[in-house]
């Protein structure tokens, strides 16, 4: 047995690849302690790392907007290979390809029984839910690594049935661990449906797939903003329109040009606490994205918030944003009846059946935000380029294994 | 035939009751000529009001926290008796004593058809709903008054199936035109339903009105907040347990005291933009009680915002507020993975389901709320009792008919 | 004003093309009558029809299976041009070109206002629910005519935004005032979504539309089954597996060779009372079809039934079926936990979105369902090729107005 | 370490009580075998028995109606204390007393992913769903007995927060295990809500349930029909309307006295395929109640059907019954657009906040089903008194725990 290379935080803007220790079948004793459980975990299985991909949430740590510290370890959008078992994987066996939900949940609790495994209550003594690799998400490691440890396996693995199949669409299927659910989840918690028109905030990876599986639900035209030209570009690679939010132009008015009236059906912010305003030069404004897609969303619409407020975010604007607490214009929300859709996606809820769409060929996500596969010693370049607006997914291949 | 007397808002603190015009089958002028169709009305009814009541959105208006113009008629809480139909008036009669839910709906357009009738799209040119009385609603006459004119009276009338049960029922009957729905909406939206424990900030008749719904849902507790001490006597007096917010203990212990943690299943806002903050002299700050009900209400929680917030405040404590964005703590709903369902309770939704279970006796909403009775002259005196904190819901009863 | 050919019933096998009076701005008499109401409707528009076609379930009484009288005028799927309107039609004019939803509803009752449109309590005294041209459906004229009155107009008409676009489209259009509502209604009952395996039973036109519908909600794999090879062509043309019936092969093992097990995550029945058993000359076995679905849906399923089962049918193999009465395997589904969804699809539920979708170009349902026009004098001879089995959905033309 | 006094079926008629083996952390070997896993069960607990309840389902066994062999042990209501727990029991310890659903379930599979715990896919390799004691169902030992095998035990198992509240409380908290959420059930899939009106067809302990279920969801009126009168004045006296069946009178006029109308708004069929015919001497008639519940729901309504069906049944009146097949008046559904929810209660759903509703002292459910303790010993006279119609729910208390 051999050490773990491992994607690490080294302080603001700097990641590394560190060699750590091989993972144990053990959760973290933070969790174990906290929840008067033991650290032995017969649940659990190690895996090896087929892909795993860098996420814009990771930035925020990057960025150094959180209290991430030094020796944080990162990557929580993870595909593996079984290549260990704990007493009590039943269900799932030594070779097995599983995609990984980036929330880690233990299937047994209340919240996990009612599909929210996004806010588990066992995985976290400090607040509901948690994830691999992330600040105050329980101490579990991350999987930008060569080996990750997975708890509660049988209910957190979503084996693919078939090995060759899987690694030939690995691309795709290495969505499935975090972005395709979750702007899937951003479309569905929006109401999309057959026929709606839709605003997307934001062209990173999480609001172009939200914007892919608009149209997979059915949507008659959808629409991307950002101010990245680039990321636009990418949005229109499958048939989005775009709202160029660089050119100063209202909202409302791009969207009444596109869709015949200033108002959608259907509205996701894609993009969360670091919005900016608009046109060139425009400062950071927290709630600026969600007060505009309620200008634009139709009375009577739910909004569907996949991107990411904190509850604290020291480097913030204002005393009030460090907080977490920004100028909502709730007024306006509230004569237009919207419903606000908040928090993170529970991944197990949608992931079996974006899985199935891709294995009958009918879902391409990995074109849709631009997929680039790299070895783990370029994940920091990788970073760096995402952080400067590249459009395009990066995904890690620590083993050779994506052809 | 004669005049109308109607009560009329005379500028800050003042009402008064004016003889105004018999009301004619005619739609506002403002509505028929934003919506481009004829003011006659073939679907409209007179109604003589049964009863009529003072609610807490008209305080808004008469505090001097709106644009309403002296002069604006006020009521929208109107229950009545037909007295003249238009010829496409089909299916309700001269002599049938109905509810009028307060929201306009013409039963004809996308939002009614999916009924969604707080938003209807044909009642008012300014934007989606309408109400009676009420400012920048459409321009409709109010209904505390000896007459009314009923749009859409086919769709919008509730007829309750006998006369004598009806009179005999008024008190509670009354209540179904607004405060009732609209304290079962809020309790419906929280997600309250069997064995949960639910929080109601608020203690005035809507309030009271989400509590006792929360009753009738099913709650295993219903916990109802506020500074003034005889509302919450009120809440105690049908089965509540109470938070005194005057005494400044944390919401979160108080909670924790009566259900054994500091947290509860749903929470409804039943207060709204001229929220105060806690403990004597607590100056007014606008998100307060919606940032109390996140941090009390459990991860995963749908939140019921039947108070009102508004787009506009002259009166606001800040320029912000006075343009409807105040500070909401959207990184801590975030984090708990909450939904905010906001807007005016569609009434038409909940109003017959609720009359049914008036009329079988197993539900007994007027001594929830505490219904008093005065004549239409004694209005500018309700109004003033209820703005100093009276734990009474005063019903208006123009023609004599309660018992 | 001229007269108004129009379809008529003559008895077992035969239609033919009569010339009846101008339609007027009245509900029919058994309809005023039954409910106490008036004829004249000044909530009804006269259209000019622009397309009408002709549906599998005017075959029931062509074919002499219901109690149709000689002389019944056929058609309920209108498409039409509004060329008069009463006085309380207020949101549609003279010149809009519209779909007409089959059913005909007031929307003004309990069920119109739930959006169960096609069980709606004021339009036929006899029962729930009516339509155009039907037997036992209220006695409202049908609309395989030059012109026909349509009532509660604003409620039951749907514009089409603009004139040309309208006719450019219009053999897509036609299709919302039934099959494709109806289809999509069934594969939204049988619960399809992203990613489902799904088995249509019946490739006649509400089948290819269920099976079309269902790729338009995302699902993986659509498989239709039918004895009609031609049929099984169409199902093909537009990316459907198929399985061929008539060849006496399990249904679970054909379904197997297509998706790897004998299971499928959703089944539509799109056939109904009139089933036959499997294999060359197989005989009529009504309830055959229904547990067919039920033994290769998976367990938790939910069935949509969109195929007419009647509650008579003097034409049945036996007595029991004569009253509506069928051998149904329902402890089979009861085991698997199954959900039967029955009933006529209640088509404002749905139009509106399809419409959407069609205008927006993602949704060509009329290629999907073989679309082809014939004049109204060619309506015998549609029909009888529809009779005989050709997959071919028969649009009438009327007026010439389609290109 | 003793025996394990257990109710064992040996043949129709007779059960007795007898001193099997003491279970073991292992799972059934069909059941290991048929799933490709091993026996050893680290998910596990043994739990000695505080309550546990006779059913009527385990009457279609003693009756000898199913294919239940000699030696069949049984018992599928289990409440009871944790005296043994294997490795991977994280939640759950010695001491605890709990609640145990009777489906079995594995808590990582795609449906009890979805809630679907009575359609497991990984306890019965011969079909989906596993119940204790029970024929055809895994294999898995009954829990009438001292000690029982409980797997995956922080899945299955409700734990009561408080021992000696839950001793207080055990005859209402007994009935969690299956009638008190299987009953709540059939109110929640018939679409009982605030305000409706409910017909049960049937008054034992099931039908009782459903209906005191129908009252906490806030129905207006609950009627239940039954020929037993011991039975029906049970049902009144807490509140039920009731229809005796016996005496002929026609269903629709019985609930036309009660209602005011032959028609309800939400029907359960608590009585499942030992049906009979109404009047005196009537005679087994499998789809007489669903018929009949079809009868007098109204257009739109959900059937809930938690009454047992089977998909073979040697006892039965004809051929088509003996597999399932029976005469349902399909046709008439049809027409009033009915949907039917079949299956056994997933009782996972429910039962924590059925349990929630209990500590809280607002569910009184022993009352309501006149639970009525026995010992073990006793149990085959308790057998022999509800199938002779006993208006009790027999509760056997192993270890006179019960106060």
């Amino acid at each position: 047995m051999t050490g773990n290379k491992t994607v690490v935080y080294q302080g603001p803007g700097q990641v590394s690849v560190e060699d750590l220790d091989y993972p144990t079948l053990e959760i973290p004793k933070e969790v174990a302690d906290g929840m008067g459980i033991k650290q032995a975990a017969p649940h659990a299985v190690i895996l090896k790392l087929v892909t795993t991909n860098i996420c814009g949430s990771d930035q925020h740590m990057v960025r150094g907007r959180t209290t991430a510290p030094v020796g944080q370890t990162l990557g929580h959008e993870i595909t593996g290979e079984v290549v260990d078992a704990g007493d009590d994987v039943l269900f799932h066996s030594v070779g097995d390809i599983c995609s990984v939900p980036f929330n880690i949940a233990c299937g047994r609790c209340r919240m996990c029984n009612e599909g929210k495994t996004g806010i588990c209550l066992n995985v976290n003594p400090a607040r509901a839910g948690a994830a691999y690799g992330y600040v105050d998400m329980g101490g579990w490691l991350g999987g930008q690594a060569e080996y990750v440890m997975i708890p509660y396996a049988d209910f957190n693995l979503l084996k693919f049935p078939d090995r060759d199949q899987a690694l030939e669409k690995i691309l795709d299927l290495t969505m499935l661990s975090d972005i395709f659910p979750t702007g899937y989840h951003g479309a569905v918690s929006a109401g999309v449906t057959t026929g709606s028109t839709v605003y997307v905030a934001g062209a990173g990876p999480v609001g172009l797939a939200a914007a892919y599986s608009a149209q997979l639900l059915g949507a008659a035209t959808v629409i991307v903003g950002d101010m990245n030209a680039e990321r636009l570009r990418q949005a229109e690679s499958f048939g989005c329109a775009t709202a160029d939010l660089s050119t100063g132009d209202a909202l409302p008015d791009i969207i009444a040009d596109i869709v015949g009236e200033p108002e959608i059906d259907a509205a996701v912010d894609a993009v969360g606490f670091e919005a900016r305003g608009h046109g060139e030069d425009a400062a950071e404004a927290p709630a600026t994205v969600l007060n505009d897609v309620m200008s634009v969303a139709r009375a009577g619409a739910s909004l569907g918030i996949p991107g990411l407020y904190v509850t604290g975010d020291p480097g913030a604007v204002d005393e009030a944003a460090q907080h977490g607490q920004i100028g909502v214009r709730l007024g306006l929300g509230w004569a237009k009846s919207h419903v606000f859709v908040t928090g993170q996606c529970p991944v197990k809820k949608y992931n079996r059946q974006l899985m199935n769409l891709i294995l009958a060929d009918r879902a391409h996500i990995a074109d849709a935000v631009n997929a680039t596969t790299i070895g783990l010693d370029q994940a920091p370049d990788g970073y760096a380029q995402f952080d400067a607006g590249a459009a395009q997914k990066f995904v890690i291949d620590p083993h050779g294994m994506v052809a």
